[in-house]
């Protein structure tokens, strides 16, 4: 089987390795396709070196089905269309017997603090797997996961129908945030400084602003008579969109984080008070969020097509990498196994 | 009447001058104590100067009685025992519409925004006024407010029973939402840098930890069994402690801004995402946490002798400022009228 590895030094490494059979409790998906996103980057840039350990099959959003199932799992059968929700954690801790066990204090993230999809034949624990319906296009499947992204952020954000948000980053989880959204009845501003993701945004049926503009801020509060936002989700990781978030958020308006900051932000902490605003924490997903995940994505209330730009060849994974860090593509698939559709 | 203003150029003036019979639909209060606090400090060292008009008479944490009322107001009787929840707000803005009056996006706060309590007979909005019961001691009722705005600051957090909570601070606000958090059933420590207010902490009984110790966090890591407090409320307004809350926050744990940071504050937004952390703006209180304040203070559940570190008549007024200054004071009451007991 083909796999694509980091190799550490920046590099990837593609090359053929053997597969093995599962193992007592898994199951071996033919993973199909692989979407990339900002964390496999981060990886393949060397921020997560101390993290990670090398080589690394990456890739943690995918689809597939099974080609071969181990003793002592039930439930599931060869052929079966699945997606793995990449979280692997230790029921132990004080975080999972809170019942909080996607954010386990000792969470193994598949594709990251360990081996991931980006191989032909990938042995899974079954626990980890999610039917897909039979009819499922497994590259729309592939999306899956930043589905279930947006769904937990906007779950969190509690949203209710009729209020007013604006998401400021129109990359692929900003988009798929304001998608669900929308399903979830919220009026949506969508906040992005690239006129080209603005289009895209637009194309998909989003109204758009650019933050960098200098009324942004009075935009807003006429956008809302006066009052502010009511949920702000903070999804483009820049420091300035952390200070507007308060500047535009309603009087009790939450502020969703959803960018990861890797350093300290300044925070206006005066407005937090002057407004009782709530910032909330988000990260993963639970079950449950990937199951309505699939739901939408079943449902063609994904606009799949317009968020895909590229599906590439497992062997050319390193020029869609280039094409991603140029910021032109949106979310590029790697086709892991020709033969399945 | 003696009434105490605040005349610009740091400085106060007291002095006497001619009471007016209360307007229509006003409530004439016999002022008898008044708290001072933080904010009045703030006010006296110029750093509100462009927020109060001059010449302020400042106060806003106070107890009296009925002395006049005036026309079309009904239910009060001279002689009531009163506090004034010093909060107008506009009843149009869409804070107000939405519900959250008490932090109107117009709000005028006594005592700042417009005149306030050090004054012999303070004429008021009856609407403003709460009563209290005929037994309640006047210098404790003088406590209502920062009672209030703890049990306002307990609430927000959603505080349940057996909650393990960290207080960032053990000044009168810190020591009062600790015995607030301690009538909801949490268990609590109290994190304080001064020694001298760590021991009247304990006097109350309170467990106190010094927070600039080296192992601060691992210790409360260890209390926590591992897991982080539940609940973290950052009333010391240090730049320091707003980063030590997320490292001591479990999974999933809330924090809540009680202090006031005039500026923008690093926060650890990794940590916020990693932990799913939520964080949490409170300001002022609402009629409910007065009228929880009120009862608490009557039933003696608030150690009011030991947070009231002197009673001084108005006439003094500076060199309780210069006390309360200095550090070495809780909280000082100001006799605004002798002969009210």
């Amino acid at each position: 089987m083909l796999r694509a590895q980091y190799v550490g030094n920046k590099k990837i490494s593609v090359g053929t390795a053997v597969s093995v059979p599962p193992s007592i409790g898994e199951v071996q998906v033919r993973v199909a396709y692989v979407g990339l996103c900002g964390t496999d980057l981060h990886i393949l840039h060397g921020s997560m070196d101390t993290r990670v350990k090398i080589p690394l099959t990456f890739g943690h959003e995918m689809s597939g089905e099974i080609a071969a199932i181990g003793s002592q799992v039930d439930k599931w059968q060869v052929g079966d269309k699945v997606t793995v929700m990449p979280l692997d954690w230790d029921n132990i801790c004080p975080a999972c017997k809170a019942g909080h066990e996607h954010i386990c204090q000792n969470l193994n993230f598949l594709g990251i603090d360990s081996q991931g999809a980006l191989q032909g034949l990938w042995n899974v624990k079954s626990s980890w797997l999610l039917k897909l319906p039979k009819d499922i296009s497994l590259i729309d499947a592939a999306l899956i996961e930043p589905v279930a992204v947006a769904v937990h952020d906007v779950r969190r954000a509690e949203l209710k129908p009729g209020e007013k948000i604006v998401i400021i980053g129109g990359g692929p989880i900003g988009i798929l945030i304001a998608t669900v959204a929308r399903e979830f009845g919220a009026k949506i501003l969508l906040a992005e400084i690239d006129p080209n993701r603005r289009n895209i945004a637009e194309e998909i049926g989003f109204d758009t602003i650019d933050p960098s503009s200098e009324n942004f801020v009075e935009r807003i509060i006429e956008w809302t008579n006066g009052a502010g936002a009511d949920v702000i989700f903070e999804v483009s990781g820049a420091a300035t969109a952390v200070l507007q978030a308060t500047d535009i958020a309603r009087v009790r308006g939450r502020i969703v984080i959803v960018a990861i900051h890797s350093t300290p932000r300044d925070v206006n902490l005066h407005r937090v008070f002057m407004r009782e605003l709530t910032i909330i924490g988000v990260r993963v997903y639970e079950k449950k969020d990937f199951e309505l995940a699939i739901q939408y994505v079943n449902d063609g209330k994904i606009p799949c097509s317009q968020l895909i730009s590229k599906v590439v060849p497992i062997a050319e994974i390193s020029e869609a990498v280039i094409a991603l860090e140029s910021g032109q593509a949106m979310k590029i698939l790697i086709e892991v196994q020709e033969g399945i559709k």
